[in-house]
């Protein structure tokens, strides 16, 4: 049975509120997350333009679309989006605990660890590098991270939908506790003695975990002294630093690599 | 002498109309460029508190300041720019012809060759890269990829004022030109047989090219079959794909630590 209108209205009310829910935009977030059996999905608002390329995937979905005038296309996302006449409203992924997809999940023993980037560009590109070289998540504290966005989703170009993008209460702990697991913690530092390849080295066969920090600020104290070790991207140039998403491709290859 | 009045809006609506100039903008872009002794600079638009900011680069440049109320900052930028008060007319920096750069540049004997990559940022930040990694210098056709802007100069963080940007007329007479004078071009494609590792053991000491494509449409016909050879960067995941700027940064990483 159809629940009555002001039931639905109330429910939405309530997710918004305790921001449970996300809105996506962009024909390829969209169509990836509206064909991702373990996504929640509520809302759907397409131009009929929309509608016709995301069609088969609107149908696989199931899901009713609200279908809107592009001049008055009104979803609540960002004033300025590039949302091709495309937004989902959905919950975000459940991956599950932490320490279960980085002992067990699919992929290398890789993952890779974020402290307070909160750049979504940043973070989606990281993503998508993420699951190129097979690392089993991404992991940032829930707090001063970038949340699961559109405009994330939008850079991951898909990868939202498969690479677990976990967020723990606190950094350091999650650390810890991957290390009680057998990871061995390389940071990121351009001020470190040891390279990252002699890093890698020095890890042999055990998991790695790589840990960035943002851009400017690096890792915060408590986090360096949790890691096993830092390491530096060897630099040739006198100037210059890498942005966040370029050096995690690169750690992220090298790891991969070894 | 000072130029009468009519002489200088005359010669300011020739050099727009030859598009000889861009406008950069932001603090860090601005600043950079307006202490760089090599870049011809035209007008400074700032607010009096970016100006505050950036006081010492103004007065190094010798630049009489436009200084305008925040509320009525017009500066020919595009809408929507993150300017923060601060917007300045120059020259395109004139690093000299492709071929020197490439074989008597500061740097490794190591160029970055993109083929129709249009994407602003991406090229900004394959500037950051190319510079960290000792890059010579990043090449690309004049038409069909990204001018030097305001957002190419802001993502570049600097780059853009030290690392040579050179566009030539026709990209694959460029790679002709680098082959002869004994460079190795590796094409980076997904589909190649070799990895990127193989193809950098196989130029052994030569100089190395590393020639990209845009996301999507790859290396165009001609500039396939001018490289040498072509790689791919081991992807480990089953889905997926790198963006062009982190593939960039994979590859120099990888070619300046051979």
């Amino acid at each position: 049975m159809k629940k009555p209108a002001w039931v639905v209205e109330k429910e939405r009310g309530k997710r918004a509120e305790a921001k449970e829910t996300v809105w996506l935009f962009g024909l390829h977030a969209v169509r990836d997350a509206l064909v991702n059996p373990a996504r929640e999905k509520f809302r759907l608002i397409v131009t009929p333009n929309a509608l016709d390329k995301i069609a088969e995937a609107v149908a696989m979905a199931g899901l009713e679309p609200e279908v809107m005038d592009p001049r008055k296309f009104t979803a609540p996302i960002d004033e300025g989006s590039v949302h091709q006449g495309a937004a989902l409203e959905v919950r975000p992924l459940n991956w599950g605990k932490m320490i279960d997809v980085a002992v067990a999940g699919a992929g290398a023993p890789l993952v890779v660890l974020l402290d307070r980037v909160t750049d979504p560009h940043n973070v989606g590109a990281i993503l998508r590098s993420a699951e190129v070289f097979g690392a089993r998540a991404v992991i940032a504290p829930r707090h001063h991270s970038a949340p699961e966005t559109g405009a994330l989703a939008k850079t991951a170009s898909g990868a939202l939908e498969r690479q677990p993008y976990l967020r723990v209460t606190n950094l350091a702990e999650a650390m810890e506790e991957l290390k009680d697991a057998g990871y061995f913690l390389i940071g990121l530092d351009g001020e470190a003695g040891e390279t990252l390849s002699g890093a890698l080295g020095q890890a042999g066969t055990r998991p790695v975990g790589l840990v960035l920090g943002a851009e400017g600020p690096g890792l915060r104290e408590r986090t360096r002294t949790t890691c096993d070790l830092l390491a530096r991207i060897p630099y040739l140039g006198a100037f210059g630093s890498l942005n966040v998403s370029n050096a995690a491709a690169v750690s992220l290859y090298a790891a991969a690599n070894r």
